[in-house]
């Protein structure tokens, strides 16, 4: 069976015709023959994956996209160990800008990765290949690095989710270094609940990396999440439909409960901006530049001139000028954390715009800093990120991203899934209000009252015999407005809540006088046929106190 | 009585004759006029204090050493102001290593700083001033800074307590950079419990310096604690005596319940080398090197020549030079913290030397690369690390330091608590033997049972009239040997213990068999004069069984 999806893959993979994605795909033999061998209790157990090409994977050639730099590994990363420990099939390493070193994807002797729903425009990069892998459905997840955004521009580009955990949480034992102390190994899936449980199964010091850290997560946040979001003037500048796209998720996050708070972001913003302008890119040429230096006659060919000249530029700097610009590092995240206080994260688009491959190769450096501005400061200021999808705009994928203090992963990731997710309204008019005898199951099931509301005036109540007493609603001609309360709950609180409903309750729809249409408890018309027709009271408390019947005092 | 204090204070610093130790005293009276505005029931009030001649002192020149380099703050550094505002009365800034660059006390044109001890021997550095200060009794606790040690080597030169927190709890506020992302403001105290109510006061945030940290203390540990000492390799080339005076300190720990392990510090040993050998040394370039490069023609007046040599030494580094660096120092931090694993701390000499000022004029780098060893990596490797006296040498103090994970502060105080109060023992024969009616007031009191011993041939025992009953002893011609318990306990808790002791019984010295000289109960004669003789049982048990008597039983 996996080997039936693992043949497959390769159909679809010889199908899509996108060589550029991948710098060395394993024979389907081998994958084949692995697939027999796979525990399916595992918890990733016959998932396909591929790996960033900086990452290395036993017998694959490691490359960085660099043919030059090739080496064949001999042991995996431990990212990679653990994917497969935990199940997954490596199908292969994908294609990524040189060294890392870009967020466009188009700066790679392997190819310029197009983008999966428009081979016109860019991948984004540089984990190009393993985000495409993952939006065209060769692959299940991916594995991609991220320093200044490599892991969630790509992301946003295809309408993935592109997960950037906390620094250190997975070792990079075994990557190749880009700016080695802010690298993270990241994670691309079609859902979040995968990509989180990889990042999980990934996660843990490995004895091997110093950097690696153990998980901290804080204790659990209470009450409502309020979340940052930059004040208009910087979302100025945004592609074509982007801002309202932006605008839209704003109000999502709002109806699903969460406080929204414009702060300035300027602080972050200049942090961005020194990872490349700084002296922070000499840690790059600390990393690769002798490489770069000893085969500068392949700069054209084997090595991208635009990713070389940014390497080399870092020899410009004095180790004097590192100590300098940590210094403005330290300053401007101490602001940032001042703008920030009070939130539980920062709400940006992912990415700015999305660029076609010739606007691209017009302006290789302009284009792409405009990639990054949302994306560069995280890992500098040592904060967790993660990129959803959140629409699309002109047919091409619009993504968000939720970035907040290290150790946060857990947080952003439930903050991300309202948006997947959205919370549930539901309209009660009977023994589930506020007060009455069912109200403590709404409470279970983490629903929390949004206020009152009456219905438009074509409904009627009916007061049932059931035990305790309960009104049936329904929609009929010459009924009236019937008053109640909204309350909202998550799709598994509601979910749970619906499964133990009992005859002759059900749940529909309820259109409210403000226009608003919601869940709500509506009754099986048959149970109404004996029913008293309660309706002129106008609301089951009115019809109960008129009858002078205590609900709190029923039975049951 | 303040004002009597500050006279007399005014008066020895004239009796001393120790003109180099200030750079900038403040007059008489205008620190008398302060001294009758001290709320009395300020934590420190009243306290005279000397500050560091690189931390801003409002109205006093700060000079980090440098003449050139003066300015006259309108603002107290932080640290300052919450010293003021905790009653302390400050007298004048001190004379330093030019810009806190060296662990000798000797580079300052304002002077060598002789040592408290001895004035042919040099005091530390570069908290040189400060240290003799309080070492002198000019001062009651001084403020020092600690890049490389420079709070704890002048500490043990002089006999006094040197705690360098945690980097960031004190703010570094108004403080001259030396290292700015590794200094740390620091307290010299003559008394540990004083040093460190001050690091208390002066720690927490300021909104202002963005490395500021809050503190973070572990939850307590658990159980005995396990102190790590360098192998025998790594205390080679210490000061002729010093070797056994440390030996003797671990003796001390070992004989207070603390367990220790020799490990191989051999990661640390090499962190602390690039302290000064690697590219680091730019962060001073960064911080004061401008101001050097404009002022060369100083050099050999108001410019130290070895100081100005180690700054401008930093402009050979590249950028990429400071990452590589970063990378070893990391590796080398995750082998020291793997070493380090399953300890409480680092137990070692705070320095290995005390050179005459006339052999750091010899050879000041050489000289200086020594005093640092056990030092250096604190502060590049976030430990929070303190000095302690802990004996004389050859009439000069000897001290050992105390170092370990950023944010365990309190926990290396108590440990180094142990060494000012060490442990009282107590030899028990009655109703606190263990599973008798009053052992429960022994464990109350923090005590440990050690083991069982007897007393030398020459006690009688003799059964009270008690309630619950109750042995007395009694040191007495034609005695026997006394079985019972040797208990451990603090001194706090031994002070409470006997604090509540009834009549008649008392604690005096008993001479166990073995030959060892403890604290023990005893008893008034006066009790035993109508009582039974019970010596030849050999114990109270013994003589409870033979009378058939159950303790547990017994009232009481």
């Amino acid at each position: 069976m996996i080997g039936d999806r693992v043949r497959a893959a390769y159909a679809r993979i010889a199908e899509v015709d996108r060589p550029e994605v991948w710098i060395a795909l394993r024979p389907l033999d081998e994958v084949l023959a692995e697939a027999a061998t796979i525990d399916p209790s595992l918890p990733l157990a016959g998932l396909l994956a591929a790996v960033k090409g900086n990452i290395d994977v036993a017998g694959l050639p490691t490359t960085a996209a660099a043919p030059s730099y090739a080496y064949t590994p001999a042991v995996d990363a431990t990212a990679v160990a653990r994917l497969r420990a935990a199940g997954a099939l490596i199908l292969g390493v994908t294609n990524l800008d040189q060294f890392a070193t870009g967020l466009v994807g188009t700066r790679s002797p392997y190819g310029a990765v197009r983008n999966a729903f428009d081979a016109s425009r860019i991948s984004g990069g540089s984990s190009s290949g393993s985000a495409v892998a993952v939006a065209l459905g060769l692959v299940d997840l991916a594995l991609g690095t991220d320093t200044a955004g490599s892991g969630r521009v790509p992301a946003a580009l295809n309408g993935l989710v592109g997960v950037k955990p906390t620094k250190g949480l997975i070792p990079t034992t075994g990557v190749v270094p880009a700016c080695r102390s802010l690298d993270c190994v990241t994670v691309f899936a079609r859902d979040l609940r995968l990509a989180r449980r990889t990042i999980e199964l990934l996660s843990g010091p490995d004895g091997l990396d110093p950097l690696a850290r153990p998980d901290s997560p804080p204790s659990s946040v209470e009450g409502v999440h309020r979340l940052a979001i930059p004040t208009a003037e910087h979302l100025e500048g945004l592609a074509d439909g982007w801002a309202s796209a932006f605008a839209d998720v704003v109000g999502r996050f709002r109806a699903a409960g969460v406080e929204i708070v414009e702060v300035d972001v300027t602080p972050l913003l200049r942090a961005a901006a020194l990872l490349y302008e700084g002296a922070f890119v000499a840690e790059r040429t600390a990393g690769v530049g002798d490489h770069i230096t000893a085969h500068q006659h392949l700069i054209g060919t084997d090595l991208d001139p635009t990713v070389a000249g940014i390497i080399l530029g870092g020899t410009r700097f004095t180790a004097a000028d590192v100590f300098r610009d940590q210094q403005r590092l330290d300053e401007l995240g101490a602001a940032g954390r001042a703008a920030l206080a009070g939130t539980t994260a920062l709400l940006t688009p992912t990415t700015t715009w999305h660029p076609t491959l010739a606007q691209v190769a017009e302006d290789p450096v302009g284009a792409n800093a405009r990639m990054g501005r949302y994306t560069n400061f995280a890992n500098l200021l040592d904060l967790a990120s993660l990129a959803v999808p959140a629409g699309v705009v002109d047919g091409l994928p619009f993504g968000v991203m939720l970035t907040g203090p290290a150790f946060s992963d857990r947080t952003l990731a439930s903050l991300a899934q309202l948006l997947a997710d959205p919370p549930v309204e539901l309209f009660v008019v009977g023994a589930h209000l506020s007060g009455h005898p069912l109200n403590h199951e709404l409470v279970a099931a983490g629903g929390s009252c949004v206020g009152r509301a009456e219905t438009t005036p074509d409904y009627r109540l009916y007061a049932l015999d059931t035990v305790p007493p309960k009104p049936g609603l329904l929609r009929a001609a010459g009924g009236a407005s019937i008053a109640g309360e909204v309350w909202r709950l998550s799709a598994s609180g509601f979910g749970a809540f619906v499964a133990g409903l009992p005859r002759p309750m059900t749940i529909g729809t309820v259109t409210l006088a403000d226009g608003r249409t919601v869940r709500g408890f509506l009754t099986e018309a048959i149970a109404t046929e004996t029913a008293e027709d309660i309706t002129a009271h106008g609301s089951w408390p009115s019809a109960l106190a008129a009858r002078t019947v205590d609900p709190a005092l029923s039975p049951g």
